[in-house]
């Protein structure tokens, strides 16, 4: 493909992604597909020859718009946002298009500069303290990583080898392989699977304890923990608590939490992924007191080190061909991730901060926000629905009153209907239904679409299961209040 | 940003590019700027209000690429080529637009299934034995993960739980953390930093093995070391063999290592990051005889599987909003990664294999390789410079006669002028340059180029070593021929 072929097909490309974005209202947000669908459309094997940008193109509008589900639809509130903005697209155009691995400095002094530069945006617009800030002084500093399990996966290992290093300086005659199998670390049974599975890659067992009845992490269940594992013989590392749970969107008491931590010299990391953009707004920096006490801290694809030297020293390895002279002065971020490669990805975080500007970003979370209380009034108004939890930010978990099955039922329905996709989740063997703000697009009448389409389905369960009405009875009034969308 | 704001700001940005790629023959390849240069041209926070789009790109020029080293230069000869064409380029547009998250089928079908598809078309085009590609009847298959590293680290993970069950099924006597501190891995001294640092993410610790002349392991090594470590009661558990090394490209023994990792029930991984996509020309498949004995298997940004489920096993933690009805049907793919999420990555491959085709795909790695010839050609002509090992695919290992730190001093300058890029590595105690052809862009004039460029700064640095001519001595002939490009 030459360059004037790239122009072309790149920009009949972006009018593509335009026409997609704007008719994006119309489609259903689920698809129907059977699995292997694709298997069917396209051939077994690459064509010998060349193809023309034309039929690909073609192509995306035949085979797989209709198997996607479409994550930035209005209509999609299943598990959490995904990144999507239109400067971030055109941002990745060029950080594709440069193309280089910022494994080094020197390998791209650029993509090492503009990461730490806007690491240090993002964690002044989210009021992080200044000891996770990149500076002359200290060691700390911003990273972006592929994904929020990896950020759990590094710490985690960073903590395994700090404190098997402590506890050898305590114990020069132990063994260094045997310390690991007496480590442990803890999270709340409200964390994320990714946080379990850290565990089991890094081989460091996670101990899920339970939660009060806000779903947060307490003291004296983490305190009552180390101690039944501290009589074990077990060697406590690592705290992983959350701000802002994946299930309810809970907020663990790190004012409570961080004190422990200090007091047993364990790691704590701080999983925001979904929360943390929410501490752009002032009115919510509230949720993250005690955040001093954190070692790390991981906001969705972005994380901050209070000291990076630590992950460094867990892993850091050193090549000939990875030596450049300015090494030490800056960080070499290969250091701080699991991958050698890194792509060129602040650039997205750069068009995205100056295109919307602080108030922009400000405007765009608490428009969620006040969608997300919108939806929270419909619930409430209806006696037939539940809030399961307090509203958190733009989640609402809500469920058909007292059953775990009709809202298991609801969830089949709605997705099979396909117009609006949530998902369940589990709270204290409660089933519930969460209801998220997921699109940049979403707007006032999406939410009340969505409830037209949550209730409609709802009044067919509740017909389904209640008898037929006898007029005049009692019954036909509670069943009538069933069926109402209002009473 | 709006729709149309978009359009405008998508079509600058691709002309950028185009523009980029058209002009880069003629600037240096790497930047002259010292550590934290961006942090005098970039503000400390980020803006209150909006800026135009305009603004924003300009910048880039202004500030990103005075920073950059040019990865897709014709003058970038250094590390490994990194990925880059225009149809990827445009790919991740749309990838970045649909902004789904494949974590299971349902959270987007094509995700999943263009990624099975594209694994196989790539899986064909390398001729790998059927049981790595995906099908009805069989466990095998491809998937995109984010790095080489990555997949190293999730392999060796694999294998210490297959091993770890294994030997508890044969002494369950044996305390499964405690079996965990006698395993072992192999690896050759010439694997990529990535290896060693996968064996310690994962805890497993990697015996780099000594390698032949040629830098391939072989089975008496392999061997001896498992029988040494078998007395000392270690339980070897993985080898990771390397076709093409970073160092000097050199191909581990398959056909010899695969009957001893059968023997001792070992998990092997090969790790041909760059040397794979070579297997696309049938004339190159002679360096993966053996492969049939492989448990895994990695080209640049993929992998494949023999038998997925022990993959499975090692990393799957459910939660119920990760739930759905079409489960073990179709891959989840995030039980083959570490992270939780994935973009839509496929598209890229899609989009490359279509509008090269295999024909377009096998001229560009013969094109790659001629150059390559041609540059050893160069090397063999002057008496001033030795190939240290043979060529290997677009690989070309030299130095300066006989001589580390002249060597050493021709990298210093080359780097220092910023014309052309080229790395150090080790290759028995010997200091050698290696000579990539990284570029796309590369021509023959670029080869000739960069032989100019090396050539000039040899006499530079043999004038400034050898004492002034005496004419008419013995001396003089000799400092002559030093002195001369060809003899």
């Amino acid at each position: 493909m030459d360059t004037k072929d790239f122009i072309d097909f790149g920009k009949a490309t972006i009018d593509f992604v335009a026409n997609y974005v704007e008719t994006l209202r119309e489609k259903n947000v689920l698809p129907d597909v059977e699995p292997r669908y694709l298997f069917n459309l396209l051939p077994e094997k690459a064509p010998q020859k060349p193809e023309s940008w034309q039929e690909v193109l073609k192509d995306v509008e035949r085979c797989i718009l209709p198997g996607m589900t479409h994550w930035i639809s209005p209509h999609f509130h299943a598990f959490y946002p995904t990144a999507n903005s239109y400067p971030a697209i055109v941002g990745d155009i060029l950080g594709n298009s440069l193309s280089c691995m910022g494994l080094s400095w020197i390998a791209s002094p650029a993509c090492t500069e503009l990461e730490m530069i806007m690491m240090n945006w993002l964690g002044k617009l989210l009021g992080l303290p200044k000891q996770f800030l990149s500076s002359n002084e200290g060691f700390g500093g911003g990273v972006i990583q592929g994904s929020a399990s990896e950020i759990t996966l590094i710490c985690l290992i960073a903590a395994r080898e700090q404190t098997t290093l402590s506890t050898k300086q305590l114990h020069p005659e132990l063994d260094e392989a045997i310390i690991k199998t007496k480590l442990v670390a803890y999270a709340s049974d409200q964390s994320n699977s990714s946080v379990e599975r850290g565990g089991l890659l890094a081989s460091v067992p996670i101990r899920l304890l339970p939660t009060d009845d806000k779903c947060a992490l307490r003291s004296e269940t983490l305190l009552k923990a180390i101690k039944e594992d501290l009589k074990k013989g077990l060697i406590p590392c690592c705290v992983i608590a959350n701000l802002g749970t994946t299930g309810t969107c809970a907020f663990d008491n790190l004012v409570e939490l961080g004190p422990i931590c200090e007091e047993y010299n364990m790691w704590l990391h701080i999983d925001a992924a979904y929360a943390g953009a929410a501490f752009a707004c002032p009115e919510y920096r509230h949720f993250m007191s005690g955040i001093e006490y954190a070692d790390s801290f991981n906001v969705n694809a972005h994380k901050w080190l209070k000291d990076s030297r630590k992950l460094v020293e867990a892993c850091s390895v050193d090549r000939i061909y990875l030596k450049h002279d300015k090494q030490g002065v800056i960080p070499d971020y290969r250091n701080w991730q699991i991958p050698l490669g890194r792509r060129f990805r602040s650039l997205k975080v750069w068009f995205v901060l100056r295109t919307y500007g602080v108030e922009g970003i400000q405007q765009h979370i608490r428009h969620d926000i006040q969608l997300a209380e919108m939806f929270e009034n419909y619930v409430k108004s209806d006696s037939r629905f539940e809030l399961v939890t307090e509203r958190s930010l733009s989640l609402v978990c809500f469920r058909m009153k007292g059953d775990n099955q009709l809202t298991q039922e609801l969830i089949n329905r709605l997705t099979a209907r396909r117009k609006i996709y949530i998902i369940a989740a589990t709270y204290r063997e409660k089933l519930i239904a969460r209801f998220v703000i997921g699109s940049r697009l979403c707007r006032e009448e999406d939410v009340t679409f969505a409830w037209d389409e949550i209730t409609s389905q709802a009044t067919e369960i509740l017909r389904s299961v209640t008898p037929p009405l006898e007029e005049g009875s009692e019954e036909s009034l509670k069943t009538r209040l069933w069926q109402n969308q209002k009473v």
